[in-house]
Order: structure tokens, then sequence, then C-alpha cells
């Protein structure tokens, strides 16, 4: 049996949750993937459940918040061991969404946003960049949403971390496109039909209606796409929204 | 065999160009494609090549900027008939780009672009929404250009007229997708690998390097992936350019 | 006396809107004001105010659709006359706005709303760069809306228009800014309280509140700082909008 | 004599530099001027050369990424005492900016940028809107730079703070504005004529020729034309460039 490739993905929570999703779309495509989060019980279970599909997983806990740690995962992705061979696609899906009357928020609060959502995936970015530089190859893929281009009230932390990755991902993109590694970004503009907010608002998904918060599963096919892309032609920000949505 | 639904792709020219390349995939993918274009030969022979290879393919000589050959066009694809069931796929890919000092520019220049440009996309998207709004379904895509996003020394007809196209579809994606029609625009961000350009400036190629210029199978693999997307999670503006493109 | 420079308002209607407001400010600052467009008596009325309140004002009939009109109106203003020097501050104010059904949008339409806001200012545009270019100066102020940056259902000819009118404008700044001419664009974003607003929709200005549409001679006042700023530091996009307009 | 009201300028440093010129800009015009900045002696003698030419001053040393200080700060600006009314008008211009390739970027470096730049900005627009939203008045201007909007290469740092801090302001403009606040974002387009640039790179004026580098009289200028706008007709963004920059 030929030796899979690994893949990365940087903030998996719920099964029922976008990180997840992509973990097995990968898997399904072939690749051992690496299933990396915060909270061992739910990064197990959807690892397990990939292997249970007959795909390859490990779950990893990780603070990508911290440096050592996501340098560890890294070392784990482009090792050529056991598990597969040097990863050549990854995603960082971190990032809390909280409204908070702006007069009202702390600066904790606003730190916390911005070290989850953005410092992260500068450490995610750099370890990447320095990584797959020399190799001169893979996808890095980063979820933004529409807080990434507007403002919005009772938003502002969540608007400065994503606004913040936006132009750091796009900072990215043009410093390693042209040294073959395609960094894109991914502006997910609607609520999505996955644990978090549906355990927060069980009544959006009747109210949305049919379809009209987005599936997982139809995030991660564009997240595949991303990364099938011939080199000639490739996509650095793709929106993704319900054909019902208001934009 | 099952019957065969309509593709229409307008503004075909020679066969090492991107709308013969979306013919070709679209065909490859089971459609019957009209392959719509002004030039009687050049699309004969997309059509002709499309059949050899064991697809289905209508030449039909359109000039897009008439109302009436327009909706005749429009008749023909949603027609359910020997050729096949009304069409849920069309792309609209006219166009001109030419570089021109502004003082010395016609005003018969400006409103030529116009017209080959951003009315007979007003033409086309009418007549698509006209026809598809009732049923609810399809993918409408449009070709842009990086000079949709950004004015450009010598390029102010091009640029008023793609600038004018790109709002254009945004209207119609905020008007229809909520009546569940896919309106979709996409950024070609650097020189095409066709016939056009390479016509033109046959060292382009060589100058830009391997896949410095945008494959249009590459292209036409992204149309085909924005149709294939789930409602849900549509895209409404995807942007396309070779790896070492500068943006 | 020293003489007066001329100014040049293209697209003045009545003397409760944004061209009159425009041509009474220029006036006050000492500038001999072109007063264009097309009703001989609303200009005419506009101008008679001006003179009455002792500034300096010339009506003049111009369809700016028309290449020759247009032509003279610059033959005017670039000439050193009795009524002042050649101009260097120019405002391009024309343009319609009206909901349409897509689906009812005759081609007629389409076009009528390009020509008077697009096609218009192409000829306007390519007239001053003609006359301003060799002399290396001069102010040239073109109307946008928030049609010129979003597509909104209904809107489609208008975002057609005023989004090909914005990508012209960049190319003319970009093309031109180096020679020294300012070539700027301003967004605005609201309703103006104006006699074209407030006839159609009485109740509006009660509705928007105190200030809650853009008072004329605010807008005029923006105007006068974009024509007054250093060349160092030229402002090509600005936006306004009422304080409560959301965005 | 009249009693003056206080400015705020958060993030003044050398007398030619755009914090030094907004806050004579602001003292011309009749401001007290709160000049607050790190370094002591380099505030005291802007605080000095605005007293010498007959305005008002105060030096205030805070460290605009320590929340008691900017709370303390803002105390003092709040104050009617005996310099003056309590604030209308405030100006946030910190931030730093380095070229660094990525790969060698330091967490640390990432990390200060952040802290300077655009948690400094969130410290001083909160203290701003709790203050001003129960007066619901003031004019709050950030200042921001081309990086706001396009990532560069080895401006990761610079481009996620800078553009997390316009998102962060965006936020801002959208929660207050209807609550009479005018929160602004200038985009410095280009290098400015001070003596940050001019240490480092002597010879760049000389490169940029006459006009080429941003006049920082010119922008206070366009700064204070911020603060007097009509509340009907409000900018949130402005660009400013030299009249050669690309763009």
């Amino acid at each position: 049996m030929a030796k899979k490739t690994k893949a990365v993905v940087l903030g998996v929570g719920a099964e029922r949750g976008l990180g997840a999703a992509a973990s097995r779309r990968f898997a399904k495509e072939g690749y051992h993937v690496l299933v990396a989060g915060r909270t061992g019980p739910k990064i197990d279970k959807v690892a397990l459940g990939i292997r249970n599909a007959g795909g390859a997983a490990t779950a990893i806990v990780v603070d990508g918040t911290k440096e050592d740690e996501v340098a560890a995962l890294f070392d784990k992705a482009m090792a050529d061991d056991a598990e597969g061979a040097p990863t050549d696609l990854l995603v960082f899906n971190m990032g809390n969404n909280a409204a908070v009357d702006f007069r009202e928020m702390t600066a904790q609060h606003f730190e916390d946003s911005w070290r989850v959502g953005c410092f992260a995936g500068f450490l995610f970015g750099r370890e990447a960049m320095r990584r797959l530089a020399p190799l001169g190859r893979g996808t890095v893929i980063f979820t933004g949403a529409s807080g990434s281009l507007r403002g919005r009230p009772r938003f502002a932390a969540f608007n400065a971390t994503k606004g913040g990755l936006r132009l750091l991902v796009q900072s990215m993109a043009r410093e390693f496109g042209p040294q073959g590694i395609h960094v894109a970004h991914a502006i997910i503009d609607g609520g999505i039909e996955g644990e978090r907010l549906l355990s927060r608002m069980p009544d959006r998904a009747d109210k949305a209606g049919p379809d009209g918060l987005l599936n997982i599963d139809a995030i991660a096919d564009s997240y595949w796409h991303l990364h099938r892309q011939h080199r000639s032609a490739w996509t650095h920000e793709i929106d993704l929204r319900p054909y019902k949505e208001p934009f």
C-alpha cells in the first residue's frame, strides 16, 4: 500500500464542526490527518470517527497559542514516518466570536480574541512557511469570516482579530506564492450548521430554513478544491455563503 | 441513454481559449454544450472537437450585443428538445482588452468596449434570470479580470467595462441568489495561456515561465467547481491567478 | 480686480441640489463658475442666484452625452477671456438612479443609464485630461455613490453605471495623478437633502431625522477641501454619509 | 478670554512628525492640545514649540499600551479644568513599521507590533467611546496606512496590526456614529516627510522628488477637515498619498 501523505487541521472541536468536516474530507481523499485542537475528548472522537470509517487520523492536543506546541505539531507533520509522508495540506481553523458592547469590553477579552484567532495564525503560518518554502509546495488555508471584511457594532474584538488575520495571510500569500506555496483565505459569510452555533441558538437552523446555514461538508468541499487547483490558477480568497444570505 | 442537460458558453473563440476550455469541460461532465460566439469557423471547430472526443456540442453563431440574437440563444437553451433538457449552467465570457492612451481614446472605442463586455453581459444576465428565476435553479458565471477591481493607466475603457460588469453581476447575485440562482464572478488575474494572448505576444509564455500564465483547463476546473457547490455554501467571487503573479 | 479663474460643474439641476451647491461654494471662493446642465431654466436660476449673491457664474446648456457639446464646454472653460482664466476645478455630477425589477429592465433603460452616468463621465474626463495634462494642474471630481461599491437588488443599471464610472475614474487618477492632475471620486452614501429626493419622497427627510440626509453644502465643503489639498497628500476616494446612516 | 477646548494626540514623537503637526494645527485652531507620547524630551519639545508660537499645549508622557495610563490620559482630557473644556477631538497615531523576512519573524516582534499599533488603539478607542458616547459628540481619528488594505511581503506583522486596527475602527464607527461620534480612519499611502523616515533613509526625499513624500502639515490639514465636517456628511475613511505615488 502506498504511504499516505499527512494533512494538518488545527482548530478542530466538535464532530459536527468545520474542522472535523475538513479532517474527514482529507481522510477520504487518502490523507493521514493530524486532527489538532485543545480538547482531547473532542478530537479523539473526530479521529476515531475517521478511523472507524476506514480512514487514517491521529488526534493531537495542541494549544495553538503556544509557540513550542505549534512547533511540535509541525515537527510531527513534516516527519516522514509510520503515519505518513510530510504534509502538503494544512488548515488553520481557530477563532472565537462573541458580541460584546464595546464600552464594556475588557482588555483581556480583546487580547484573548487576538491571541486565539490572529497570533495563533501567525505561529501556524510561520511554521508552515519555514518548512514548506524549502520544498516549494503545499496548500495552507485559513478560515476567515464576513467580519474579516466589515466592521460590525459589538464585534470590535472579532473584527480586529479577523481583519488582522486576513492581512497577515495576504502578506504570506504575496511572499510565498511565488515560492510555490498556495496560501488561501476563505470568507465564511453566514452561520455554520455546526455544534457551536446550534448549541447556542437551537432555533437558528429553523429560522434560516433549508440550506440557510453553511453545510460543513460543503465548506470542506471548497477547501479541497482550493488544494486541487493547478498552480497556474490559484485562488487566494474565496467567499462562501448560503444562497439566501444577504450580503 | 439519459438525456443530457444543456450548457451555454457565450464568447467562445479559438480552440485554445477559455470559452472553448469551459465548453470541453462541461461536455466531458455530460452536458450538451451550446458553443456560442461571433465567428462561425472558430466555434464550429470547437464544437467539432468536442463531438470528435465523444461529447455533445452545437455551435451557434450569436452576436451577444444584439438583444434578439441573445433571446434566440436562450430560446434554444431552455427548450426541452432533441439536444437536451433546459440549461442550468451558463457562462458569459465576452470582452475585449486593449491599452490606449486615454487622451487618444475615441468615444467609439469606449462605447464598443462597453457594448461587448458589459451591455452584452446585461442581455445575457437578464435573459438568464427571466428564464431561471421561475425554475429556482441554475449557475451563471461571468468572466472578470483584475481590471474589474483596479483602474490602470491606459485601460480606462476596459476598466469602465469590467467595473460595470462586476457591479451588474453583484446586483444580480443579490437579487436572484435568494431565488436559487447561483450568480458568480471570476476575477482572472494574469495572462491566459490562450490563442489571443500568445498570437499577440508570442514570447509572453517564455517570459512568464512554467505555469506563469493561467492554464485554460485550470480555469474551467474552477468554473466547474462553482457549479458543483452546494447552495448552502456558494461562492460569489473567486480570484484566479498564476502562483508567480504579483498582486 | 484680479481676474477670476473658471470652475466647471456639469450636471447642475435644481437650486436645491448638489451641483448647485458646489457651484455656489466655488463662486464664494472666488471662482467664475460655468454652471452646466441640460435644463436651461434650472441652471439659469442657479447662475442668477450666484450673481445676485455677488458671485460670478454663467449658465451653459450642455448635453453631457454629446461629444461636441462637451468639447465646446471645455473650449469655453479653457479660454482665457472676459469671464476668467482657464479652469483648474471641475466637477462631474451627472447620473440617474431608479429601482427597476431586473427581469423587467429594458435594454434602453440600461443603456440610457450608462450613457448619462458613465459615457458622459468619459467624455468629461477625456476633455479634462486632454487640456489639463499639458498644464500639469487641476482638480477633477466625480460624484459616486454607495452603488459604486456594492451591487443591490433592482439597481443593476445604476450599479453597472456607477461601478464603471468608478473604475474609469481610478484609471484616470493613476494615469494623470503623476502628471499633476488631482482626480478624485466621492462616494455619496445616503440620501441627499435635495430637490430630486424630496420631490419624490417628501417624507424621507422626516423619516431620516435631523441631519439624516446629506446636506448639499456639507458635501460641497468636502469637494472644496479636495481641491485645496496639497499635492503631496491627495485623496483619491472619499466617502460621505450621514452620521446615522448604516453602512 | 473664552476657555479653550482640549484636543488629544497620542503617538507624538519628533517635532518633524505627523503627531506633532496635528498637535500644532489643532493649537493653531484654538485648542489646548494634550501632546501625548512615550518619550518625554520629544513631546516636551513639541509642546514648547506650540507655546512659543502662542498656542496652548501640555506634554503628557503616556505608554499607550498600558490600560491605566490611557485611562489617566482620558481623565485629564475630559476634565473641565484650568487647561480647558473636555476634549472633542482625538487622534491615535501610534504604530511601528519594519520589514522582516516572515520566516525569521519572532513571536515577540509580531506581538509588540500588535500591542503598539492595535491593542493601544483599542484602549484609546474604548476610553474615547466610554466618555464621548454619553455626550453624543466628538471626532476620533486613527492613522492607518496602505498596509491596512494590502498585504505585502515581509510586512506580515505590520499588515496584521494595521488590518486589525482598521476593522476595529470600522466596528467603532458603525457602533458609535449613530450616537454622534465621528470615528474616522486615514489611509496614509506613501512615505511621510518626517523625522522617522528621513533619519533612516536620508536619500528618500531626493528620490521621491518635490512633494513626493507626504507633507505632515498637509496630512494635518485633512485631519482638521475631518473634524470640521458636518455630521450629515461624515467621512469614515480617507486616503492620502503624494500625487506621484503609484497605487
